[in-house]
């Protein structure tokens, strides 16, 4: 059964593990609902996970300072297809500056081949309400 | 109660509505599932919309070829927030190759505004057991 | 002879004719100095063009305000390639937020062909020094 | 003088040091022919030196086999800017797949500090008038 008042992440089962910053972790059992119809992981599923995992740890990083993390860009390449097993995501910032950070995830499957990349953007920003 | 044997879009709630290729279409209803624990838009969710809508309308148009199209890369770029109402996606091909597809899709909300953009490379290939 | 003093676009013959914003356009002569080894354009000149073409029109825009234009992500796909006549770029702006402007140029050749397409992303700061 | 035959990466200095591919690297020293008007160094500068650098060394290892290396796409992302001193590059190849290869280039200063990211896929086709 589906809680209605689940989100995206925990709806597909993304298992948050480490906030990094040096590396952040993640990973996720393959399932049929995270594949597209011919049984092989949808590029949407290695975009949520990267985008979760970067955007948590960054959050993590910046939140004692006040500041809020928002996904500004997200680019993925797919390079091999996963059916089955648990993925797991290794994510590492690139660049911790003041307005942006840029991480760059790894994505694995149970036998360690890389499978897919994604290069994040996320916007460092004044938390709404902060004060 | 969700259906062990859905998928990712189906999952969400993706409603493929138009095969285009000038354009195709989809869109999506805004609820907690598709979100961000914050209740905004998850950026996997424009992503997935997105990759599900090209790789949906390149299948349609090359499968009488015996092709198959598999995603390449997802590149997502988040211009503004949304957190209700239905999303409406519209993709454009942008080039038609032998062996890529590239796709320009816009995602937008209830009031027009833009809010996402996704570029999609789809790779065509002969169809695995095609013959 | 190559004035010493000269900056990159200057260096490939980038001409600069309308700073838009909708579109706004430049174009530049086909030449061995713009190409690769084999003789089409590289894919550096696009990405110059279109990054020039982008910062020239978003400063254009902002610079009454105390404004400048950075350049933080240039994403180029190349659709076919060019070896002669003249390049025509095209610039239309996607987003203009309050801090980054979103544009995507198209590339041509002399034929009307799509050859290659560029998102970028152009950080809109306060001029340095300003006041 | 500029040599008329010449090409882009010679025009503005791209030095090849090493075809790798675990990693391969280039330089460039800073002159005000790589920068855009302000001083600091043009992004498609940035997009030059990797393309150049990665389709070099693709084309380095897959030329045995009768294969070419052409550019698909560069996804550049600009974090911090340089002035002087010596560009340095240096790229890790992250796929090596049968029609495509995916690389990371990574562009330092003088000082050490990472500039820029470059994420290029390199087309993997065979030779034109191969035998």
């Amino acid at each position: 059964m589906t809680d209605e008042s689940t989100d995206l992440a925990r709806l597909l089962g993304v298992e948050l593990l480490d906030p990094g910053p040096e590396p952040a972790r993640a990973q996720l059992e393959v399932t049929p609902k995270v594949c597209q119809p011919f049984g092989i992981v949808h590029g949407g599923t290695f975009a949520t996970i990267a985008e979760t995992l970067c955007s948590w740890a960054t959050y993590e990083a910046v939140k004692g300072d006040g500041m809020a993390a928002l996904g500004q860009s997200n680019q993925a390449s797919f390079l091999r297809p996963i059916s089955d097993g648990v993925i797991e995501a290794v994510a590492s910032p690139r660049h911790r500056g003041r307005t942006t950070w840029i991480w760059d995830t790894e994505l694995s499957d149970d036998a360690g081949h890389l499978c897919a990349l994604v290069r994040m953007t996320i916007a460092v920003r004044p938390m709404p309400g902060g004060g």
